[in-house]
């Protein structure tokens, strides 16, 4: 810390202050906080989140202030550190799994145990017997065992049954050799692997007599549990920086033929017998489907808060920023205009507000339908499959029409959640003008952190197929008259029995008419990428375009559905007052209307609606819409909720105090401010001084 | 450096490796490398690039291979020692300024000396006397006086009329006192002032007698020429991390009443007058407004190689990448498939590599018109003026047609190339799949400096104002029955002529129709944007969203009609041999359809095309263009002969050796695998060994 002269320390920000500039926001605005908030978090949620903030707050180890500015070995030790503590907090406050997973929300870093208490855990208990459960499950529970997911490859991502690493059985000790026969086979990306984990699930080729059973999960050890040196024959380290998630340690792994017993398949499912060296099928692999719809359904629940991050940060600076005067203001009228004023600025950041809704009701239906499902799946296992991660066959899909419908419904809303997130964050940030693209902004670190989920659990371009074979498979059931057993192929039914006495859908006087004229859309592409696929017998890959852009139109259709469905609850349900339900209809509105006019040419060619409606839609509608919602802007990213100590963010401080804060990082924490250069080309000296490092290397 | 084990050593990457598959891609195309470079870049800059690089890579401070790993600080400092070592090259070597910039085009990072040798340099000579020359520029040209250019504050940006710092006159002792009255008139953003400038070019509202007379240069030494420390009354520091540019140290400045000679004040154009306290007037404010035109069209004429860089990494990359076979493939053909075969690849990343050259082509042809009113405002001066920076009136745009002209053309190409090449970059990236997020793909680290240009030197949407203010002009013009007297003017001229018996234009089977169509929606929406303003009397504030679609319509077709022209040049002026040539025509028109078809709506409400034209485009026209096209990929990106040195990834290199890099770059540079951890919750110790440390502190 270095302090400024009085002279600087005396200065104040010009004209209105932030401070002044937000509370007046929020006094001309009826939209009522408290309620929103309750309604998005319930109480308990919101009384949770209070009670753990004040825990993480009185730690030091959590203080953020030098988040921005350390270098990646620096974050990687501190990132180590929390985690460290965050597991005794969790220990001695008696914390719940909902405590822990708001206590990440809120220090919003990946961390070296981030693995370890996801896919590590869940696997082992998931997918281990009873004696596995005893082995391995309970060691690492205590922390004894650290562990990650060791999965993806340096040659092989989406393709699961493309893996390279072998686990062949010799039957003569009983034993499995985990080999990585290729370069390629490198384990690689795996979260927690790097320099933290002493274990790792390993999935690898089950090789049984020379024949190759595909991937299954093995527990290595791969570190000593003493000194955390790398064990013989395997080759272990962090993968290097990244574009984010630099405080978490992805790593790669290599095995030159290391014997493991027996015991390190896990085997609850699949297993080797050992006595008659024979491979035993599963049951059935839908438990799995399951673990990796759950994923996907968690992703959607998320990206709705993901995005109102970056959306309560922009809203708020645009709200305190002021730039020119509007061109058409009177004399005398002349004081520069703040910057969500600007229709530009509203175009962008106002359906980016009503997104983050609209994705996080959607979110809490998707988890609905899951929960819905496993309770089903219990009673049904056995008696269904489903595809696998990243690709299955075409037309294999039996089972329950719930259950089909679930995996396509995550696959597409994950894409579609994702994507939208990920370029809305980035809309905020330069929305904010040139301040955005300072790490204090808040915006970019938090982007470049949660960006590979658009690529992670099934690249968002992969997925789509899932969706398009569904709808096809669903289409082709339909035409040949099946009754409809669920939204899908009720909607499909329904298109096809208005297809010749046509659409004619009030868009911009009704609401229900705008989830119809979405469900039509869908409709009509779907049918049309049968023709295509049936009919013209086009080869699957000529369509894989067409099939994206089908997945995208069904899961809007859904976003949309599920946001007007919400509205709909008894006012009782929703704690609303009048006020501020109506100006949720308006976000409604503004959501479908803005995403219809985006994608007008899918609109107009599937005639849903007319070219007239959508230049109406496009200079009326939405235009209107922005004027009408703009008043309540700011309070309405205040029901989001989010602790400043969560936003970590100059530009989207509550009390508007943007251009203290600035600077405040700027002259008194920025490291760099601590050494005098010599800038002259001809002298060798660098650093005449650095204060920085001498105080680093006191430490 | 460490050295993994033996057996590490002599693993190889899986299947046909990625050189071979690289050489079958070369093979199998018969475009010509070497004529399209030329073309290109004339063999004087290709020659030209290959000398500069032999220097470059044999000065051991330009080695990139720590470039991703290192923190703020650390690359800061080599930053400088590269900059201090260029400028001794360039004086010893006798280089030109074309060499000096293809030297940091091949370094690819901004320096610490990057707004000395641009901004600082360029004011004091274009803005300076003959005095000024003598007591500012020569020192700074031998770099005693090292500088920045300080214009941006902390509360205003693109608005340069608002900024707060004074300049008051002193009648008494014919000084200025520079002061800043508020924390938001701080300096911001202003790039080699926070540690490294000891001189400032600071833009200041002049006052004279109580009265202000706008921002005017001043020149302040801000830090001692021996001991580099901050003079008296000033306080300067380095802005703090971004998310990217963070070689170059950005900086903020504050004055607290800091006194400065009369000569102080850049007075070629305005000045004061020290016998009459009078404030002189500056004859012709356009030679400013040259300066930023240029540094638009400078902005222009980059767009494309820069996004070329991501293109070729991504296209090398996926064609060395395999993921699972096609799923109408055979039994027996059942090899992976490389990415690039996939048609949801393809529609990413071909239609970016026909936009390189478009964005190339145009840029040059933006730099020919610069010139060509340059030639033509030298005999102009004082007969005509325009507007400034950020904005202008409305209806003051007097002068020649051609100046006006260019004067928008710089706008509106400036926010429609960088944008492009913004969005490109990042779906180049996201096209690499998970590989893409590391930063060893080499397009991540670019992106994230270049992203800044979409905000600077008018921010993307602000510009677009200018642009639309242009079109309404000329359409005025042309109402009023003016005989066209530029393109623009002529475009409008034509759509008013025809717009009565409709347009027929054959997109898919003429190219003279396509460029022809992009006219027509340009003069259309100009003629819609007219009504709503001059006859329905809108407010500016509600257009502005249609005058930025208006701007990007606009500047797609100068893009479009300048692709079409280079290509009609004589085979002797191209050089292209006729296959090669062809492949061209086929890059113009996916580039030309592609846009058509992602900008559908404007294009069929105008009546350029029927919805009919626009499904054959989607379903016919682009897919097939893809196809025809995808043969030439790689050789197609080997013409923008980028040498793996400027490249620096490991998914872009020239012989495929893809994994072998990211695996040596991992295991090997990588400083992270040189600590060993405790992993334990309960322990204190983080870091058992910290090898990087120790070496660190031993240096």
């Amino acid at each position: 810390m270095t302090t400024p002269p009085q002279w600087v320390r005396d200065l104040k920000p010009s004209g209105p202050q932030g401070s002044e500039l937000l509370a007046h926001e929020r006094s001309k605005s009826s939209v009522n906080v408290d309620q929103l908030s309750t309604f998005l978090f319930t109480s308990e949620g919101l009384a949770r989140k209070r009670r753990v903030l004040k825990v993480l707050e009185n730690e030091k180890v959590f203080d953020k202030s030098q988040n921005y500015f350390a270098g990646r070995v620096d974050r990687f030790e501190t990132a180590l550190a929390r985690a460290k503590r965050l597991r005794q907090l969790a220990v001695r406050n008696g914390w719940s799994n909902d405590d822990r997973l708001i206590a990440n929300e809120l220090i919003s870093e990946p961390g070296p145990y981030g693995l370890h208490e996801s896919m590590f855990l869940i696997t082992l208990r998931d997918q281990g017997n009873a004696e596995q459960h005893e082995k391995f499950l309970k060691p690492a529970e205590q922390y004894k065992y650290i562990g990650c997911y060791a999965q993806t490859e340096l040659g092989h991502g989406s393709n699961v049954r493309g893996l390279e690493t072998t686990a062949t059985w010799n039957k003569e000790d009983q034993t499995f050799t985990i080999h990585s026969p290729y370069l390629t086979a490198s384990k690689w990306w795996i979260g927690s692997l790097g320099r933290t984990a002493n274990h790792a699930v390993v999935m690898a080729q089950l090789i049984i007599g020379g024949k190759s059973y595909g991937p299954h999960p093995f527990v290595v050890q791969i570190r000593d549990l003493n000194t955390h040196e790398t064990l013989e024959n395997i080759h272990v380290g962090d993968i290097g920086p990244k574009f984010g998630y630099n405080t978490m340690d992805n790593g790669y792994l290599l095995f030159n033929q290391v014997k493991v017993p027996h015991i390190s398949m896990l085997a609850r499912f699949s297993r080797v017998d050992p006595k008659t060296n024979q491979y035993v099928r599963p049951a059935s692999a839908s438990l799995i489907y399951g673990t990796l719809t759950w994923v996907r359904s968690t992703i959607v629940m998320q990206a709705g808060g993901v995005l109102a991050r970056g959306v309560t940060i922009a809203t708020r600076y645009c709200a305190v920023r002021r730039q020119f005067q509007d061109r058409d203001a009177q004399e005398g009228q002349k004081s520069e205009n703040q910057v969500i004023n600007y229709t530009t600025v509203q175009i962008r950041l106002l359906p980016l507000l009503a997104t983050t809704f609209a994705l996080h009701f959607t979110g809490k239906a998707m988890m609905e339908m899951y929960g819905a499902n496993q309770k089903k799946m219990s009673q049904d296992v056995g008696k269904v499959g489903g595809p696998e991660r990243g690709a299955g066959p075409e037309e294999t899909h039996s089972g329950s029409d719930l259950l089909a419908d679930l995996h396509a419904t995550s696959c597409g809303l994950k894409s579609l959640a994702s994507y939208t997130a990920v370029e809305g964050l980035e809309m905020c940030r330069r929305a904010c003008g040139g301040h955005g693209y300072s790490s204090f902004s808040g915006i970019g670190p938090w982007y470049a952190d949660y960006l590979p989920t658009a690529t992670w659990e099934g690249d968002n371009y992969m997925l789509t197929q899932q969706v398009a074979r569904y709808l096809l498979k669903s289409a082709r059931s339909v035409l040949k008259g099946n009754e409809p057993t669920n939204d899908t192929t009720f909607i499909l039914t329904n298109f096809l029995s208005r297809q010749d006495t046509g659409a004619a859908f009030d868009v911009l006087g009704n609401d229900a008419d705008i989830v119809a004229a979405f469900a039509w859309r869908s409709a009509f592409l779907t049918f049309e990428a049968l023709k295509h696929r049936d009919e013209q017998k086009r080869p699957w890959n000529s369509l894989l375009v067409d099939f994206y852009r089908l997945s995208r139109a069904h899961s809007q259709y859904m976003v949309v559905k599920n946001f007007y469905e919400t509205l709909q609850a008894s006012p009782s349900a929703t704690g609303l007052d009048a006020e501020t339900l109506a100006i949720m209809h308006k976000l409604f509105r503004l959501y479908s209307l803005h995403t219809l006019e985006s994608e007008a040419s899918e609109f107009y060619t599937s005639s849903a609606v007319t070219v007239r409606q959508i230049q109406l839609c496009r200079t009326n509608a939405v235009m209107r819409l922005l004027e009408e919602i703009r008043p309540h802007a700011v309070r309405l990213v205040d029901a989001w909720s989010f602790p400043d100590w969560q936003l970590d963010s100059s530009l989207g401080r509550y009390d508007g105090k943007v251009y203290e804060d600035m600077f405040y990082r700027a002259s008194e924490l920025n490291p760099l401010n601590k050494v005098v250069v010599d800038p002259y080309p001809d002298s060798k000296v660098l650093f005449k001084k650095n204060e920085a490092a001498a105080l680093k290397s006191k430490l």
